[in-house]
């Protein structure tokens, strides 16, 4: 039988072009989070399928690869269902690995945790165009601090990254789980009610105050608490005093601590940071992630209309493993699109040192070629990429592909 | 339900000063092998079922951690065996897929190909220390070429590398499966016995020659069988040399390429080598895999008793693809066994730039918050790593930390 050359479905191989960027971001992602004191954990590529099924990965946990049980664990006769067949599946994202490797290894770690973590995941997703079942997660997680130290290192570390890659102009977008919840109480919704409010909500950028409007009073909420609601949004500048504006609006509705935090953040992040991009306090931010408990945030490119990094608080996730809670913040980016991006823009990357060809004839004497290593090995010492090939009898088409990968010098070898 | 804390059964997390170490060598290998020209490839953790049960990967194939079937492909009540319930499972090495990726991109890649490709393996073996599931393999191949260039550039950057992380006085053992086979052949033994004789071959290392003629007896081998097989392998000093003598003892019962090949490629690493290693023929050097048709070889260091790389020829794997065979020639570095080692010699990585730590108090008055923040970003910027952080309770331990951890200068915000 002939085996298979295409790679599985929804996922793709990598070539050296792409390779050699995603390398270059990787590097720079090091270089950058290791300079804010960040430092990088792995951990297995598969986990616990009851750890991945603990309902705090929402829809993500019905896209689980699952593993096969194996030896005399498997039982295929008496297996009922799926969960009869599987002990362990593949990880859908890089935080629930991590809270369960921080709850492992606390005591050998330092408090705070700063923590860098990049590798793949898998989502078992439709195929569809740029989006992949196996793809690249890239967090920093703050674990241990309480205080508003851990967002403005994770978002001034983030931006910096950012801005080092070249990304300009881009807006990051601020907010708290508990101001979001805060304005749907005090506007008359019950508690209940938020999750498919916030829905809606999030929809505001897209469909503006009236298309939100329409859509609450269809899903039966009063004009009164649709009325209410929209007004706490006016007039919103983004900066510090509109989230003053909302403490004023809101009174003892809007919790003071969650304000005061989002100020101190955006004071510190506006005052340190070097790239060109904007903070703004964005009520509408609602992101999906249920385990969620403080801050949000999220980076935007207008040039690219999509979020290309995101983030919060999450202070319940390691209790769930320890039975303690363990205040947690963590900021991922986009990994992937970023690639896309420079992949579009034909990045190039800084190149180091000469690169030298050498061509060998077939018919070379091979009494010679000692001779020819031994000049390739001196020049490689000295830093310089020399690559010894075969001469192939195409030689012009060898030799444009050569230069198109940057070998300025070709020698030939008869 | 409480969640689980320890990493599935087998697998390991790596924390940051093994993690550290893995960045460093990581670093090395891109570094060494880029100046030899081999590009960095990737393909996804899933392979095909279907390629991974294709009868090249030997025992491995049992150890294969299959993935279950999805959505509606899953018939859990029609499924009589395992391979009705699993169309992809995780890769057991890099070999397969690489031979994947080349037979699908061939058109799009520079002949002949240098491949580098670093990612982990999976294998479910029975759990026991140092041998993990998920492991990481770190290969180098060189498709397209049918010359010994391949051989002597593999050869060339693996031992340049091993120099490079201080490794000292190894030897590169090196033979060829058609010697290994002729041998066995003008010995008396027949074609189909060859196997179960290099399997008692290969224990030369550890029973000598009389332990390897007693089995051979017992495994119903003739006295002159055996007699003539090990007096080919007497007065071997493992040089050039004694290529030339088997080829004079065995006349035209030994492949004149297969010689020929052996001595162009010591020749050439002895005389381009900078590190302190010797290459040596070794006729007892078997390997395992059933896919290599030509030149094999094995790293060894004395110190550690037991091989730090292996590699060698597989002519036949691509053709398995396509219908058409291309030369392919690889050498696999045991990346986990190098951790190891220099994990157990305390291996010390380079500092670069100074470490500087900013703790500050939680009665910190916010308002002073941005400018430390200012600061740090003005320090990080020049290259410093400045790890802003919250000062603990109890100082003298946090302090303690950060010194282990090569932060030299602290400094407190009160």
């Amino acid at each position: 039988m002939a085996l298979i050359k295409k790679p599985v479905t929804g996922m793709k191989d990598v070539l050296p072009r792409e390779m050699e960027i995603r390398n270059f971001v990787m590097g720079k992602v090091r270089e950058t989070y290791s300079r804010f004191g960040f430092t990088e954990i792995e951990t297995p590529h598969l986990e616990h399928i009851a750890n991945l099924c603990s309902n705090q990965g929402g829809e993500n946990e019905k896209l689980i690869f699952r593993i096969l049980k194996r030896g005399e664990k498997l039982k295929l006769e008496e297996a009922k269902e799926v969960s009869d067949l599987s002990d362990e599946g593949l990880r859908y994202d890089l935080t629930l690995p991590l809270t369960r490797f921080y709850s492992n290894h606390m005591n050998d770690l330092p408090s705070p945790f700063k923590a860098l973590q990049m590798g793949s995941v898998f989502r078992a997703d439709r195929p569809q165009k740029g989006r992949f079942r196996e793809f690249m997660q890239c967090d920093i997680d703050i674990l241990g601090d309480a205080t508003s130290l851990a967002e403005i290192e994770l978002i001034l570390a983030t931006t910096t990254l950012l801005s080092s890659l070249s990304f300009k102009d881009f807006t990051v977008r601020i907010s708290d789980r508990r101001i979001l919840k805060a304005m749907a109480l005090c506007s008359g919704f019950a508690e209940e009610d938020c999750d498919r409010v916030f829905i809606i909500l999030d929809k505001m950028d897209k469909i503006g105050p009236d298309g939100v409007k329409k859509e609450l009073l269809e899903a039966g909420y009063s004009e009164e608490q649709t009325d209410n609601y929209l007004s706490l949004f006016q007039g919103d500048s983004g900066d510090t005093d509109s989230v003053r504006a909302l403490k004023e609006r809101m009174g003892d509705g809007l919790p003071e601590e969650a304000a005061d935090s989002l100020i101190r953040i955006m004071d510190s992040v506006n005052a340190a940071k070097s790239g060109d991009f904007k903070v703004r306090f964005d009520p509408t931010l609602v992101r999906g992630m249920s385990y969620y408990t403080g801050t949000i945030f999220e980076i935007e490119i207008a040039e690219f209309g999509s979020s290309i990094a995101g983030g919060g608080r999450y202070d319940g996730m390691v209790g769930r493993f320890t039975g303690r809670d363990v205040p947690a913040c963590g900021f991922s980016i986009g990994f992937e699109r970023i690639i896309t991006i420079l992949l579009d823009r034909d990045f190039q990357i800084p190149e180091e040192g000469e690169k030298i060809a050498f061509l060998i004839d077939k018919k070379l004497d091979p009494a010679k070629l000692p001779e020819i290593m031994k000049e390739a090995a001196s020049l490689r010492a000295g830093g310089q990429t020399v690559l010894v090939t075969q001469m192939m009898k195409n030689k012009r088409f060898q030799k444009d592909g050569l230069e198109k990968s940057g070998y300025k010098e070709i020698r030939d070898f008869y």
